[in-house]
């Protein structure tokens, strides 16, 4: 794990870089998965579409394989980072998305849920544009198979995220453990020390490790359903998952600025006057 | 919930000093808790040391009601809260602590795990002034019955973790549900609108009860202990959790800085040059 303060700043600024690259890729994903669901209501041209899915498909496994050579120089970042707002992060599970909540979106696009009546109302209704156009093969008309299968791989999800979170929390006990709490206890001086910082570095570094597994498990899931489902409904769920994921991340956005727009406006002030009456700290 | 941005300002900066009175609230506690352990020693007041403790675990009630308050007009920064390092909130739990992690500190300083010799021999070496002075009555002598209820506890402990985890779990999977990412879906325009909103803060209100819930375990857990052991052993127990906590936010403070340090000059630099070469957006 890198230490020194350049290198760790280089680090973060990578990460950074990573993160607003994928939302770059995400939103011309967005427009690539429109495109190809408009041109195959016209051709069915269900191969050219299943080509599409494979690539954003691959893309995510490229994105999942940057992060993880990045997180295993210094993980804490991206387990609460900087670049989301506080209701993104509040909806992470280790560093990105819970795998489970993809297969809420298909179960929300295809009303199979107690909802139904209320989903399908609002699934017509609102999306009228995109939604009669694939026929058959939409998400709206899953087979009953293929909704057990989903149903099949929501179950292991679930299982396999609860053993992820296990091993994370056994890993937050942990550093109530020795050597962390046993020096801190020592001592009024919280220097870290050596031993200490040894810990903390071995500590950020299996979270890594488990950001690393998380990863795979979202991939994996991803990989499962668009195994299960169709081409057209294969891009249906990449276009709903992808364009929830950056309206969060805009939402979450919105939101933080209503709340601290008023910060910044009084910090800006501050700084026109050069009072020094507000430090900023306050905003994120 | 509050959403206007004055109001929500003013609960965030409430938010704020509420942690930081908490923090000195514990510096204030580790200093009666070390004088309280010094006098007990030549006057044996167990009676003094006992009303101390129940002092210090009132208080915490105090500061999760007060939390609680707070919570409930805006939660998610509890979740990643902008004055924890990422470190810290590497390592939180639904808003705070793992009561878990307050049994694992009994461990570490009774050496009763796996890695006794090591615990021991750290334990010994680096405590002798306090660890010498507390005889018969100190933590490294919990009893056989002692330990036991401390193992009951434990594993009851997370139990009621895992089923807050669960409820958070599905929780986070809610939001991939409707009107959320049906809203998503319906448009490119990522304007949320009322029922996104209602949703958002419906989520947050959620994710605010949970916190309590956590809460509520986090200080029947450390009244459950108290309980268990003597006052001597309760007040060396609060003695290490609380600098553990206070250790862990400062030398979580102190690897940001290291790393951070370089991105602070340059934004000074590019400042003091108007070059604005640097927005800053890297720091948190």
């Amino acid at each position: 794990m890198a230490t020194s303060g350049s290198s760790s700043y280089e680090i973060e600024k990578l990460q950074k870089g990573c993160y607003y690259e994928w939302m770059i890729l995400q939103a011309k994903h967005i427009v690539d998965l429109k495109e190809a669901l408009t041109s195959q209501q016209s051709n069915k041209n269900d191969h050219k579409l299943g080509e599409l899915v494979g690539e954003i498909v691959d893309d995510f496994q490229k994105y999942t394989k940057r992060r993880s050579e990045l997180s295993h120089q210094s993980c804490s970042s991206y387990f609460a980072p900087s670049w989301n707002s506080s209701l993104e992060n509040g909806l992470l599970w280790m560093g990105g998305s819970r795998p489970s909540s993809f297969i809420r979106v298909i179960y929300a696009m295809c009303g199979s849920q107690t909802e139904t009546q209320l989903s399908q109302y609002l699934f017509i209704k609102i999306d009228e544009n995109i939604h009669e156009n694939h026929g058959d093969g939409s998400m709206s008309q899953l087979t009953s198979t293929q909704l057990w299968q989903i149903n099949e791989l929501h179950m292991k999800v679930i299982k396999e995220e609860d053993k992820i979170s296990k091993k994370a929390a056994s890993l937050q006990e942990d550093a109530a453990d020795m050597p962390i709490a046993v020096t801190a206890y020592a001592t009024d001086l919280v220097e870290a020390g050596v031993a200490v910082e040894d810990a903390l570095d071995k500590h950020e570094e299996c979270m890594a490790v488990l950001m690393v597994e998380a990863d795979k498990l979202r991939f994996e899931t991803l990989r499962k359903i668009v195994e299960v489902v169709t081409p057209v409904q294969a891009a249906e769920f990449l276009l709903a998952k992808k364009r929830l994921y950056v309206s969060l991340h805009e939402w979450g956005r919105v939101r933080e600025e209503r709340r601290f727009g008023c910060v910044r406006a009084d910090d800006a002030a501050a700084a026109r006057g050069g009072a020094g009456k507000s430090n900023g700290s306050a905003t994120r």
